[in-house]
């Protein structure tokens, strides 16, 4: 006969993207103790996307066997209500994903208690937990990558606004994307500007080559020395650090971490972040600290973990 | 004998400006008793200024008789730190600020317990708690006068920030800016192009009468259909409305308050103050209410005795 668990504490995180569901058992430090993960099944509707999350689950019981399950946290693409796990909207990555019952569908597939949080404050959680804001009580994350957003975080707890749709610094007036459409329908918003195809976009309407066919290549093409190449990947920079020098003054966090694919892209990028961050902060919060994520595509499913176990986020959920 | 108090509470609120010392008796349902004010000596110094605080403290004593007294909060320029109500920086509108100790000096001065927190907080805390975002539990408010400021209150406390600095809502980069000089001796900021000296100034560079004195008669002239000055108050107000788009898709707040000189300035201001929101903020924000504040002065006041009255304050400040 099996033994019971030793007592230690454990939750399922995933981290639930449109093209990957990534899943970890977590134990109460933050580490991640065994992986699975399966692509998703976007195009085929929530019913699916929703067994091959409790088909990740399955594949991790396994190693849980050890321990008390408190529950099964998710961070996934969409507004999410976290007091709910609902769905609230969501683009169309993953169909009919928008009113997803999470905390009814996946507890009726895992018996186990769910929380949920949109996929960029997961991740803002888990840095601010386990990663590279770890100790700090208000973090600021602002990730750049394929689109722009951020989670800001008091005490540990991602704050997702009135309706949880907080956290959409990318769609922020920057001075450097005057004019350019934005992926909301607006114009004139940082991600315009700093995401990173819109780094490439900027790079192709300056004149540069066309073999270049993406935003890896065009950062390659910078550490080369090709101007062009610089001017774009400096511009993109600079404009996040302007955004992060207005979101100092208007927050005050403790710290600042930049995440997402254009906070790997080198010093280039990161000295125009922070000449564009001096640029905008005033003098009490120039020294504040910029510093890359630590926990790389670890992070939403430690901080979805963490729903459940990181200090401050049990009791809020629930209220 | 005097008989003792009824039980009922209340506390004194100090509005602590650069010019006037303004005091209320408040009770528990936020309204003001009974109110006092003095200049303040601001160039006689801290000791000075604390004296005319008591005094103004003690003229509402006869009016507090009644009441158990919990304590005088007070609303006061410069950083302060809401735990300790030090004054931790300042700028030299009242000479030698910075540094005071609220708590030990007006605690001496008046035996009342002491709380502080910065004046433009002190107002949110006033408008969220008894004004016109009365109810709601994410508020953010938008001071838009002389300079331009803010508060962003969470279940009625307000977020003062890590090092207590938070709020510089005019210290945010505005696309409507670019290259202005601003107070804080950047560029681009809002306040550069939406605070009332700066539409006036504004106004003159466009090339606007210089028999127009100051923002009051500018914007009587623009009542009049002065074109120019029509022109540099919309600016005004839609940079402050786009600064209210990208905040609203960032903190995701149940409402926005508007308060301070432009917010008095009419439907010319208000109106390009929503075209601006409007061409920022996100689909699902887009409905979100901009009102005007609704206790005038005696926000602060009110807020500043919200310190030790209004629910959550007490229980947050002393941790």
């Amino acid at each position: 006969m099996r033994p019971e668990h030793s007592g230690r504490i454990a939750a399922f995180g995933i981290d639930l993207g449109g093209t990957k569901i990534a899943g970890g058992l977590v134990n109460e430090h933050g580490t991640i103790l065994a992986s699975a993960s399966l692509p998703t099944p976007a195009r085929s509707g929530a019913a699916a996307v929703l067994d091959a999350v409790a088909a990740v689950v399955n594949q991790l019981r396994e190693a849980a066997h050890d321990f008390r399950i408190t529950g099964l946290g998710i961070g996934a693409a969409g507004v999410v209500d976290p007091r709910s796990a609902r769905v609230l909207s969501a683009t169309d990555t993953i169909s009919a994903w928008a009113g997803t019952d999470l905390a009814a569908e996946l507890g009726a597939r895992t018996g186990c208690a769910i929380r949920a949080i949109n996929d960029v404050h997961a991740h803002g959680l888990g840095e601010a937990w386990q990663g590279a804001a770890a100790g700090k009580n208000q973090v600021l994350l602002l990730a750049v990558g394929t689109g722009v957003g951020g989670s800001f975080l008091l005490n540990g707890v991602p704050q997702t606004g009135a309706h949880h749709i907080a956290g959409h610094m990318g769609h922020f007036a920057s001075p450097l994307a005057t004019s350019l459409p934005c992926s909301c329908g607006r114009t004139g918003h940082l991600e315009a500007i700093a995401a990173g195809p819109a780094i490439h976009r900027h790079y192709l309407a300056l004149g540069g080559d066309s073999a270049v066919s993406d935003t890896r290549a065009l950062t390659a093409r910078a550490y080369d020395g090709e101007e062009l190449a610089i001017q774009a990947l400096e511009l993109g920079g600079r404009a996040a650090g302007i955004a992060a020098g207005s979101l100092a003054n208007i927050l005050d966090p403790d710290v600042i971490v930049l995440s997402g694919g254009m906070a790997g892209a080198g010093e280039l990028w990161w000295d125009a972040l922070r000449a564009g961050y001096e640029a905008e902060a005033i003098d009490p919060l120039q020294a504040l600290e910029l510093i890359p994520a630590a926990l790389g595509n670890n992070a939403a499913i430690i901080g979805a973990a963490g729903l459940f176990l990181a200090p401050g986020n049990q009791e809020r959920i629930g209220s």
